[in-house]
């Protein structure tokens, strides 16, 4: 059968970054190989190397990819939000990060996990991005002590203990629970927004 | 030479242990053997059978030992800090939380890293112990709102929120940055006292 090499790698590529996200998450990186992966895959592990150069670089683009989609799709909720009210944007922001990483357990779990495994400038990279998507919430926090509606002592480290608070959810919330999701968005809100507030 | 077993034993499991925890936090369980284990404390790998039965022991006994320390050192600085006023309690919690985890970070890590690779009932212990520590949070966020102190519309997911927020402390702070451990304190506490508050 003729491959049509596009098309195939469309198809496989994905595959590949999905069945490694699994194994990572179930396993850890360190103890899954690509011959794993490949097995998952059903492909043999020489044509693993079609796709990625080396595990690292694996991990590495489920990394960077799972940073890319949040900021994208945190762009285009704020574009959806304009304004300029602090208050707003950060209820907005709230609501959405929890929407966002309820529905990407695997991703999470990686994300905070297999930092330890990313070479130094892979590493590098992921920071950046993680940076970009904290600077969002410090600089709401930064508008509104400014105009007097919060009263943050340190918004960089608001920063860290509100996104912290909201990474939580994904360790107990279970979707089958006696809560909805947005009755769970609803109560962290309000804490949220009692923490920060003047 | 002869061995004094209860001496051996004593000087040895910890050592182990020790060793486990390490390799646990910078590979993964399931990335390490027991072989490895051995290798790193310098002793055969059928030497580490006297100590442990098997690479689930070690790692359950690892972080049940972490709990019960927790729950151990938290009921003495309880009694240390007698009364019943919520306010003070939640203060005496926050600040505990964050003292006694950072100086743990790999125990914190494979405390949330590792329970998906305990068995069912090893998992169901160490639930049952978090849960023992989660309870006391709770029973001061009620007592709170029972005296009008607190307004918690739900105590249960706001002691989940305020342990995340904490837990958070770990993955930046370092002791050479620019706040010490008793200014991150109370920015933490002027959150999680203002998020909680009626």
């Amino acid at each position: 059968m003729a491959r049509t090499q596009g098309s195939h790698s469309d198809i496989t590529g994905p595959r590949i970054r999905a069945a490694a996200l699994g194994l990572f998450a179930r396993h850890g990186y360190a103890a899954v190989s690509m011959r794993q992966i490949a097995g998952e895959v059903g492909v043999q592990a020489g044509a693993l190397y079609n796709y990625t150069p080396d595990k690292q670089t694996l991990l590495f683009e489920l990394m960077r990819g799972h940073m890319e989609d949040l900021l994208a799709a945190r762009a285009a909720e704020a574009a959806e939000n304009p304004g300029a009210d602090p208050m707003a944007r950060l209820e907005n922001f709230t609501r959405f990060h929890i929407r966002f990483h309820i529905e990407r357990p695997d991703e999470v779990f990686i994300a905070y996990m297999e930092l330890r495994n990313l070479d130094p400038a892979n590493f590098a990279e992921i920071e950046h991005l993680r940076r970009a998507y904290e600077d969002e919430l410090e600089m709401i926090l930064r508008d509104g002590v400014g105009q007097g509606v919060f009263a943050v002592p340190d918004p960089r480290v608001a920063s860290y203990a509100v996104i912290a608070m909201l990474n939580g959810v994904n360790t107990w919330y279970r979707s089958a629970g006696r809560l909805s999701l947005e009755e769970v968005e609803t109560l962290y809100w309000d804490m949220v927004r009692k923490a920060v507030s003047a």
